[in-house]
């Protein structure tokens, strides 16, 4: 039972969403089946993997497209496109690729302004090598570089406290020295009644932090986000019911994305289930990015969660039926075609 | 400091917005102010009447217009012709008045269930004698009759938990009976993270329930809407900026209307100006209700505080163009025009 009285003046936040994720660049690529068994690769996840890898896995492939990318830094993106005034705290260094990716937000309107690393020796900006198989499934190989050195200092507390909404990609959780920035962030978040939403990112990243993210789950978060893959990793079972049922009971919401199936969110022992929007999927690389991006957008916009959830699947939609994370239709346009 | 993390949960909530208040038949009449001299009236101001000084009183005037009005049911009839899910809760007695003001309602979609008294004895519906003046300022004479006999039972607790807001007019506070009933809404709405509005009404009833009201603003409001006189009795001070001064040390929002000087909008130390739309005045009655139904329907769209102010000041500036406390154009078009 909640008997405190309900705080509005966080409406007058200047900021939608602030988000933190890895910084990376995408190297986009076809492949068939054989080159991801080839190099024992699970399709449809994400491995890590050291900057030498890099250049041995370049040395296979094509690449179709290079684009700026990272979980978090993509659904910052579909939000500011959609008109929200959006926030990104990531790390790059002062190079070829961190200067892109830097270029790009800015271009979209994002603020940012973590500190670049200037040294020579650091590692240099994340780049996560994106293989699309003939079935548009992704499968990623990230080389984290200097993404994943980032710390306390780079939290800009006023821009979370000034932010409506925290977004966290769990991928931030493999590196152990970025968790004290994370923590820095939530706690920010909370003094400031500021929403929390986090993704799972990936069923092994779901693995390899299990209890931590159920801390978040409970404690912390007001959303989360996942997919089925992630959500049974989560709650260690191989039934997607019986990971809707668990979800039931923790304290916040839970949209999860289905594929085709569509999404389902799941929120105090209820389920609201929201249908795809049909399309040509080209590739799937991030879906759930975007997906995140028209659910968060609803909510920032006082929607109900049906209409946060169709506008995730528009924006879904969208971004599978062309190459790259980041979207290449007008967007608004888009939800307003489905009268959202 | 506040580290429990925000439930969002709300967002999904059927109803936008509950009103809670005295369901009154507005009977408006033009007299001069030798008329409010010769009553002894203070301009501007709300005076209880019983059934006898009705009679008497409307032997004197010839009603322009006979229209619902109660001030909760104005901004929930406001709010509704915005398009925004809405709710009534208020004591009518099965009468011509009363059917009229049920009918009216309903036209206007707005949900109301509140069983009528229909026992011959019971007070009639609440009924109030609008007198304006040639400077378009109104001076009130209420009839509280069945209004005021809300009982806890009254209260649908499943619509209160239902609503994102529950609002509630200071006028309640009048009746001893009501408090009970209030109070009952106030619990439901603080257990289902439902935010409490209120408004002030008229300063002698804010004199009348100073601590009461005190003790709503500390514990339960997260809003609370209020005029210029309003806001310096609850002060107990004639100076306007003393008044703000106080206000910005009190733990909600405070939005003051001004008349035409606009609205200033207070909140955690920080104040926000907000300037009238300005219009030909006829009469002013409902300027306040429609101010607070453009507030709120900022609110609800996720609006900044300024631009929910802006809201308040387009729909007061229709109501107060013609004669009524209800809109007569398409506010969802002046709000277009005004680019909100």
């Amino acid at each position: 039972m909640n008997n405190k009285k309900i705080d509005i003046t966080g409406i007058n936040k200047k900021i939608g969403v602030t988000g933190i994720g890895n910084a990376i660049v995408d190297v986009i690529a076809n492949v068939d089946d054989d080159f991801l068994e080839m190099h024992s690769m699970d399709k449809g996840t994400m491995r890590l993997i050291e900057e030498h890898d890099v250049l041995k896995l370049k040395s296979g492939i094509n690449a179709v497209r290079v684009i700026s990318g990272g979980s978090a830094a993509n659904t910052i993106a579909g939000l500011s496109v959609l008109g929200n005034k959006t926030a990104f705290i990531g790390k790059i260094k002062d190079d070829d690729f961190g200067n892109a990716f830097e270029q790009e937000l800015k271009k979209l309107g994002v603020f940012f302004n973590t500190a670049k690393a200037g040294d020579a020796d650091a590692p240099s900006t994340a780049s996560c090598i994106v293989l699309t198989t003939p079935d548009a499934q992704r499968t990623m190989c990230t080389c984290l570089g200097i993404a994943g050195s980032i710390v306390p200092e780079d939290i800009d507390e006023n821009i979370i406290a000034e932010s409506k909404m925290l977004y966290i990609e769990g991928y931030l959780w493999d590196k152990d020295s970025a968790k004290s920035a994370i923590r820095k962030a939530i706690d920010v978040a909370k003094e400031s009644s500021t929403v929390i939403a986090m993704s799972l990112s990936d069923k092994f990243c779901v693995d390899r932090h299990r209890d931590e993210f159920f801390g978040i789950i409970k404690e912390d978060a007001g959303l989360v986000f996942a997919n089925e893959v992630e959500i049974m990793s989560l709650i260690e079972t191989e039934s997607f019911e019986e990971a809707v049922e668990h979800c039931k009971k923790l304290p916040c919401i839970f949209a999860v994305t289905r594929g085709e199936k569509g999404s389902c969110i799941i929120f105090k022992g209820e389920i609201i289930y929201v249908n795809a929007v049909s399309t040509g999927v080209i590739d799937s690389t991030g879906a759930g990015d975007m997906y995140a991006a028209g659910f968060i957008n609803g909510w920032l916009l006082g929607k109900d969660l049906h209409a946060c959830g169709r506008m995730g699947s528009v924006l879904a939609a969208e971004i599978i039926s062309h190459y790259g994370a980041r979207p290449e239709k007008s967007l608004l346009e888009l939800l307003a075609q489905e009268g959202l």
